[in-house]
């Protein structure tokens, strides 16, 4: 079986799905594709043999070929979207942001539990990555024992003028913060953000680097950097501190050179690529889970526990202290 | 256009590559089987919608609906299958060893150039390894200069009885053998096998380790510990050193542990494992070029050249001194 | 010249110090001796030739054949001995704490500044250690430039009952406090202290691990892990991120074995190991500089510094919330 | 007590072994001095109170003021000092070579046999280095049972104009031959030598690199890389392959850096630096080992060993093939 997919939002991101679904992956093809800029979709379409452009969406959604959706349109269109696929009871595959506010989860959250079935996955791509994957597994066997610390960064070589200091946490910290209460099994319950003196390669409008500090129900404590103007390259560290042992990240492979009086490895500079092999995993697995009526990966719930989250640490980072993160209680659909 | 395959042997090896075409890789499907055990195959085709079993591998290249053949029989009846594909004009990915011996890999040399397509890849899947790639790339791109010494490991935790000293040669270092050569784009000339001391690990038929040493027409000298009881792990390795500086093939991705007074990575112990995502790259880039009318990877002249290298480490291996690489001139037609 | 110390306490670490100055350093002999246990002075004297055991610390001091004096009794009683060491005028090397109140320190700094001598060293070995000052080395030298954060962690494989909560404090993450503020030229002026979980390891009246939080007067935040039962190994390490990269302390040479399924180096144990190059270092330097009427290594107003912000350190754990670090003013005789 | 060195020869390393014996190192002091140039003495006597310069070695020696010799002239010269020495009953250090030829160390040896005592060290610094030993105690410890191979390097930057094919041997890898051989408790029985093609960093008179194969007694076979114009650094390897697992060298300790794209350690380029420590440790040990009457340090037949060792090597190159390593019988004297 092979399930005819309608694709949302005809961007980079979703461009680089539309040809993974279409090129790399087994069991989907690409069948219907809209976006706001309708020329745009039909330049798309005219290289995917038998996908048809339609005028939005929501007819997307509605049309009896489309039989799950991928939504990688603009942030705020997201919950919409979202919040149709599930009337239309057909699989959806959301990149985050879920939605742009907490409630705006919940609501969705809500309508999945009304609709009875598991159809939303929100796309964190880190819980498909190899290295995460191979650190949960050497946690869940037992390695270090349980958690008590996290000590993690998320270091850019620069960004833009238009990146600005909340987007640390809504663009940046966000992957931390889905990836390491999945690594951990565990919830978190209070934020507060420390502001080191900025890099002179920041500016005005961006606070970088931070240092956020997160606590989880069970007593875990996380310091997680986020540096994007580090300049020295894309850089992901995360080192769990358990009660008898301590497990790191993978560095990623890499040819190991001796040249010009340095030993060194090779750090990436490109985002794209430290993660690219997870993408095409994710959405294989969402692929298989969508025709098993299931949902494998990060769910409505984790999209709103990420944006609860995300709220807390803006609150910390603009007014100082420790802000709570309270949360809705997790309901029984997705223990 | 999706390429009809028809696999002969449906053994280990045979039974994952079909899995592979089936459901991991896009643009094939597996239209035919054909092996000496008729249920076998049989029993295989039972979990391949449409797919069908011929009596012998001769009838399977024959038919009609069969465009591309994989050959993983046993490896004395590579050949004549490797040469009926040729003569039936269909691309053909013959796993190693191509032939038994040098001269029958010769003759389909031979055939291939008279048949003036290209249709012949031998499995030698290192080179879609990403480790092995990214160092050839290293080299490529100038980061070491010209290469001028290899020094490589091929070490397996333990073999069975039945793995004999010529194994050593034919099964294990061969590996090596079309990986370097295609590393720093040399030929090989001379061979010599070094026997330190037997392991007390392994048997009285099987010398272990041996150092095979290796000497290219660029003057480049390699130096080859093969090592199948070394118990720790499978653990391969390889260090090019060039006039500029030193590159070695990455350490696969581990977790880093600090546990019980180590700081450690993990070592794998199966083969199967270490080069199991470079299977999924050559077939699915056999595939493309299969379609394309074209050969990517190892070719029967790899293939031949493979073949009289290990000769030539036999007979350096059973008689010691330096026994020469003679092959024939390389044709044109592999340029 | 040959400079005579006394040495007042014999207990392990002084008489770790009488026999670096009597067998493995150069240009010092011990004459003089004291301890409250006078016997155990006359027990460690037998088997210095030369050395004589005073009644008390002051009466050692006093002596004419004492030139300097190292103070390795019970920390109380540090700052008597060392304003005594002042008022004779003699060069005095005092192992940590300089005294157990920032109040006492203080007034040793006085004491120190109205005999216009510089005459106090304390012991604070870590700015002699080579991975240390290479680290410094790499700062000082522009390589990351300007220091932005530091991470940093302090771990012990167990310690024994008889360690309490403020302990990780003024024996352990002391070190830490005196020796990040000598890397980066920078005084501290905050603290907080997050805990985490208890490891199931601890006991009772040790919260066990903690996480230290200091700001520094250029807006350097600094997060110190001190986590004293953490199983695997004493392991210090220490991060630098700067705006231009990112330094780390070096592992401690260690060989590297492949077996069973690893490719490890060791962590050590045993604490006095993993430092034990740097005391010789540092009391040479001692020895030298005292002879030439200088101090290089840790100085009064050090010692000082580290007890005032040791102070804040245990009031940020008592009473959470951060604390702020207030000390006098710099006097210019420590510039 | 204090041992009276003598020291004959006053150049460059001379030098540095008179600063260690005066500043660094206890128990000793220089009270003699001799050299060829006259001058030069007298110049070193100046800054070393109580050293006295004599006409030549001979009155040195003869010197009822001098109880120990360290031998720091030209090579040709070593060995009529040493033997001069061994006369004379005093305790020598010698730095390497002992003798230009294998018979005139075979003459020292039997010079000392028949002294009956043990008087002679030699200068191979490497079995003092800290991670040539922490090797050693894994191998002796059976951490990877019993050694089958060793593959090392010796890799320098560059050397000049004045440095020829045959120091290679008896002036690099030398080095190698006699640490190698303490390390496993193994003899030599053959030698080997491989030429790679020469970088084009060398000159007319160099062959660089070359590999040197070395078998032993007990069946370990050795590869040795000389690389004397390797450009990136100063780089000393050594893995050692046993039966149940593999140990390297440690690299030496240096700061992790993160910057510009590139996750990298130093690698040493002054060959002086990377053994430096060594150097201490061997000549603090030397002095207590004559103060006791004993050598701890590689002996009289251990410079012997190299010699005849080194000449096989030479004999390897200038005629290929595999020369043999006979030596006399090893003497009781020196089990």
């Amino acid at each position: 079986m092979t399930l005819n997919v309608g694709v949302i939002g005809v961007g980079m991101i979703g461009r680089e799905h539309i040809n993974r679904l279409a090129n790399t992956l087994v069991g989907a093809r690409v069948v219907a594709l809209a976006d706001v800029d309708a020329k745009q979709a039909e330049a798309v379409a005219a290289g995917l043999p038998g996908a048809k452009v339609y005028p939005d969406g929501e007819a997307l959604i509605a049309s009896p070929d489309v039989q799950a959706v991928v939504v990688t349109s603009w942030g705020p269109t997201h919950a919409a979207y979202v919040l149709a696929a599930i009337r239309a009871m057909k699989p959806v595959f959301c990149e985050k942001p879920l939605a742009t506010t907490a409630e705006a989860c919940l609501s969705i959250v809500e309508a999945e539990i009304a609709s009875g079935r598991h159809l939303v996955q929100v796309g964190f791509q880190r819980r498909y990555d190899k290295g995460y994957r191979a650190l949960k597994k050497a946690i869940d066997d037992g390695a270090i024992g349980a958690p008590l610390m996290i000590h993690c960064a998320h270091r850019n070589p620069a960004v833009p003028e238009a990146y600005v200091s909340d987007m640390a946490i809504v663009d940046t910290f966000i992957h931390e913060i889905d990836a390491l209460r999945w690594l951990i099994g565990d919830d978190y319950v209070s934020a507060q953000v420390l502001k080191p003196r900025n890099t002179k390669h920041t500016h005005a409008r961006l606070d970088d680097p931070i240092i956020v500090l997160l606590a989880t129900k069970n007593g875990v404590r996380i310091d997680g950097e986020v540096f994007v103007n580090c300049r020295y390259g894309y850089d992901i560290r995360c080192e769990v501190v358990g009660e008898e042992g301590v497990a790191s990240l993978p560095e990623p492979e890499s040819v190991v050179l001796r040249k010009e009086a340095k030993l060194s490895t090779t750090i990436m500079q490109d985002w794209k690529l430290r993660f690219i092999d997870s993408y095409d995993v994710e959405l294989q697995d969402w692929i298989e889970a969508a025709k098993a009526g299931k949902v494998n990966g990060p769910n409505a719930w984790d999209g709103y526990f990420a944006a609860v989250t995300a709220d807390a640490c803006l609150e910390a980072m603009h007014h100082g202290g420790v802000a709570e993160i309270k949360t809705a209680t997790r309901p029984k659909f997705y223990d």
